[in-house]
């Protein structure tokens, strides 16, 4: 395979569990992702203390990291930063330093509208002597303004993969091409694709992302991530397994998906009309989460609520 | 727009509930359609007794017919046959007799093997005055072998719509367009599309189908069908909404959403490994939803079944 596969279930399912995970079911997870054709695992954020309660895959202590690298002794473990919570001193006061020895790559979630202080927080990463990503969400509106990309100009020694993040689960295969070749205008940094799955695009995205030249790809078990949620890593496989011979260990991978499929029975991701809703119009996430999770609302109300929400939330 | 939607949400739903839905469910659905653009609903199949308990859905009496058209006054009704139980003579004798006010349109689900006697069954469908679809099954499977679209010739007076079924759900969007290259090549009936979700593609490859001309597709309220299911009725609207200003009644749509997510968690048609598997495979999704319905085998089992099974079962 030309490209490679991220996943990031603990990561991104985390916006669900708020960050705790049982240890059985991580373990379980862990020994999948060890069996299947994965490159990297994305364990968790790290971050600096937050208000409220944040659980450890949030914070990723070392001995996490520990437990996770002695699992899975042949894959690259990668966490991630905020980059709106997280600044350079957090990074010289040794916010990275558990991770030395088990963290090959840090990837850095951006807003466009950020990323020239993005830039000198990958470069003070970088220097702490991780591979940097970075993860640039909004893609459905870069059409409009892609100036953001010229702070990538001399930082193919910085940026170790610069991926497009359909925020929104909005975008079309056509949109995907096109992004590409805005971005490949401006950068030869290798790219990355994190699809969403609101409109059920994320597979074929996804697809047309490598078929354009797309270096790294994400997926969750089950889709769980945020709202909608993500490409599932079960469905990736699959069809990579069918339509180009990848070898999947169909065992493992079933058990850790029938151990996901029950937590979703309790927390509901996947894809339904609010969120078909949101990422046709490239509404904010997080609102209709909040709105879908109450479980009190009709779906009426909430796609009344959506349609006359004028205002522009960010996902952030 | 320059194309039709068609719903069979009640004829293709009735795989999971036996044909029987409730009353009320049935005319919300009704109302809800009366409401949306949809311009087919399909409300089930015709057939002469068979074995077994099969509910009203499945024989689709006059007094069920009368009472779907008097909710639905705007809308065309169809209803479906199953060409291998249903004989020229079943036609002779009446058997679409009750369907003449109500009914515009008789569609045929075909095996391509039993093309040559469904051609005969597609003439006395339309001597009996109604519009003929052939909904032509294992469309993956037909570029081994097209020579039963030869049937086609001289029949574009006798079939109205020429439907491709993607019955594995298994099918790219590229395949798509190959197949229907591969029928245009033969025919110049207008064609149709019905796609199952096995691999997430339902949208995406209906979209393809009518960017390369398709004047008819299928979806059903939350994908309810056999197995996997369908495009879902409400991702098509909302995309079609958002992509090309198609007005959507949203209010009645998330209402009837609502009521079928109730009955899917009961029933739980979608995708989930199992299908993806047997999508990617080609295999029939009959066996997999009998397996996956007794909710008694793990996952691992149903995925090492499948992988053993070298017979190849077909799904009608």
């Amino acid at each position: 395979m030309n490209f490679k596969i991220l996943d990031c279930t603990l990561r991104d399912g985390g916006y669900y569990t708020n960050w705790d995970f049982n240890d059985a079911l991580v373990e379980e997870y862990a020994l999948a992702m060890e069996a299947l054709p994965i490159d990297y695992v994305e364990v968790g954020y790290r971050s600096p203390s937050m208000k409220g309660y944040l659980g450890k895959y949030f914070y990723c202590p070392e001995y996490i990291l520990k437990k996770l690298k002695s699992l899975m002794p042949s894959k690259e473990l990668t966490i991630i930063l905020n980059e709106k919570d997280i600044t350079v001193s957090h990074i010289e006061e040794g916010l990275l330093n558990p991770c030395k020895q088990y963290v090959s790559t840090v990837r850095i979630a951006i807003d466009p509208k950020n990323m020239q202080r993005a830039v000198v927080l990958a470069k003070e990463v970088k220097k702490a002597g991780f591979s940097v990503a970075f993860n640039v969400m909004y893609m459905s509106n870069w059409k409009e303004d892609t100036s953001f990309l010229d702070y990538l100009e001399g930082l193919d020694e910085i940026i170790d993969y610069f991926y497009m993040v359909d925020s929104y689960g909005g975008v079309m295969p056509e949109d995907v091409k096109e992004t590409i070749d805005l971005v490949r205008a401006k950068t030869s940094i290798p790219l990355g694709f994190h699809g969403h799955d609101n409109l059920e695009m994320a597979l074929i995205n996804t697809i047309t992302a490598i078929d354009a030249g797309c270096d790294i790809v994400d997926a969750t078990i089950t889709g769980m991530g945020r709202g909608a949620g993500n490409l599932k890593t079960e469905l990736l496989l699959t069809y990579l397994e069918s339509a180009k011979k990848l070898p999947v260990a169909y065992r493992e991978l079933s058990k850790v998906v029938s151990e996901f499929e029950e937590l979703r029975k309790h927390y509901q991701w996947g894809t339904s009309l609010p969120y078909m809703f949101s990422g046709a119009k490239s509404l904010p996430q997080k609102q209709v989460m909040e709105w879908v999770g109450m479980n009190r609302y009709p779906l009426g109300s909430i796609i009344n609520a959506l349609n006359n929400q004028k205002q522009e939330l960010k996902d952030n």
